[in-house]
């Protein structure tokens, strides 16, 4: 089972705070290249695996999706979305994403934001991905990118004057402990050719994967967002599930 | 046309003097990586972009292809692979990768090896090897990778004590002038969400994604290849043509 951080209270208060909890999809930087991966909604079964408020699920439903199921361990997350998001329409289930069912070939989307990298058991989620999806579905999702979670003191440093990220333990893979919003953080760090493979492993065919970096017009509204040029801090990847 | 470093005088005889220069495709630690994505070369008409000494047309023609040819840019590289690896069954082409032209569907594998990360024109040689591939033929190749090609200053640093690798302008992608061999070596550094669009716009499905690093074994006869686990130098790709 995956640490349930969300549910720790100084973690999700602190989580409460973050513009993207706040402020929904827009708030997210990353969101309009997300969106860009994704395929036409219009008559769809989605599932949002770690869906947090729901914010992807009532933008789903609005898009045209049918049904739209969104999955999460946080039961506080949970109690938020239906407060939030409370549609008919979407159908929110507290789960652990190592051990969610789901019937065979019932799902035309699965989607995720920055719930994977808490994954421990990728290859097998993936598995159980492919086999809810129908054959040439969508499977669209965003981690935290590699270069990100690899190094042992993930924050910038001063080398020879200048701000550079210093990486190292890029190809060993495995847990990472972070204090990010709360201390402890628990996160599986994978490089990019993991990702690839399991997805092949699992049936699917690439499609895209985006490193994402702010966009000219988002500098010139975030001046301090420049840095994120420096290195990619999502991944965003878009696959197919093979016929 | 891209910059012919190899025909410099002072960058070829130090060329000459690296491992894989003078040991062949065994003295590269990527080549056991590399070679695993390779198909079952039996019967293919095999193209080598950038083939250097020949190593690999040599081990092609052993391995059962029947007709392979070799470019290069640099006409000392290829009198040295026309001395070193003389076998009938081997043609050496001199041309540029930026505009060399082969006959459509006439090729069932085209490979490369370190020689893609000095092309400017990726985009039109990806189209171009798609075109020359037969439909569900391979194209597998190595590039530096674009966390090794990225810094403005690549090489280690000390930060808090610890050796890491300072990365920085990952997502800037252009022209890097390195001092490598000889001074003002030019690389074009991409990021991999760009060698997979160039790839599937041109016609290629993704297979694999290497970021090669050493193995256990590796290490244990190299052990000051250790490091080389922090941050990946090699990136290597297989794709097959789309029928």
């Amino acid at each position: 089972m995956a640490q349930n951080i969300y549910d720790d209270p100084a973690f999700f208060q602190a989580y409460s705070r973050l513009p993207r909890s706040k402020g929904g999809l827009d708030a997210a930087p990353e969101w309009p290249s997300l969106r860009a991966l994704l395929p036409a909604l219009n008559g769809l079964r989605v599932l949002d695996l770690g869906c947090g408020y729901g914010w992807f699920c009532r933008w789903a439903l609005a898009s045209g999706a049918t049904e739209v199921t969104g999955v999460d361990l946080s039961a506080r997350m949970l109690d938020r979305a239906r407060d939030m998001t409370p549609e008919p329409g979407i159908t929110y289930v507290q789960a652990d994403l190592e051990s969610f069912g789901l019937r065979d070939a019932s799902v035309d989307l699965v989607y995720s934001s920055l719930a994977f990298h808490y994954v421990e058991d990728l290859q097998g989620l993936f598995r159980r991905a492919a086999a809810w999806l129908t054959p040439g579905a969508s499977f669209v999702f965003s981690v935290e990118h590699p270069i990100y979670t690899a190094p042992r003191a993930p924050g910038w440093a001063i080398v020879d004057g200048r701000e550079v990220w210093p990486l190292d333990r890029y190809l060993q893979e495995g847990v990472r402990t972070t204090n990010w919003l709360a201390d402890g953080v628990v996160k599986q760090h994978r490089t990019i050719g993991t990702y690839v493979r399991l997805l092949r492993e699992a049936g699917f065919t690439l499609l895209a994967i985006d490193e994402w970096g702010p966009g000219e017009t988002q500098i010139q509204h975030n001046p301090d967002w420049a840095r994120e040029r420096d290195r990619p801090m999502f991944l965003l990847i878009a696959a197919r599930r093979d016929a």
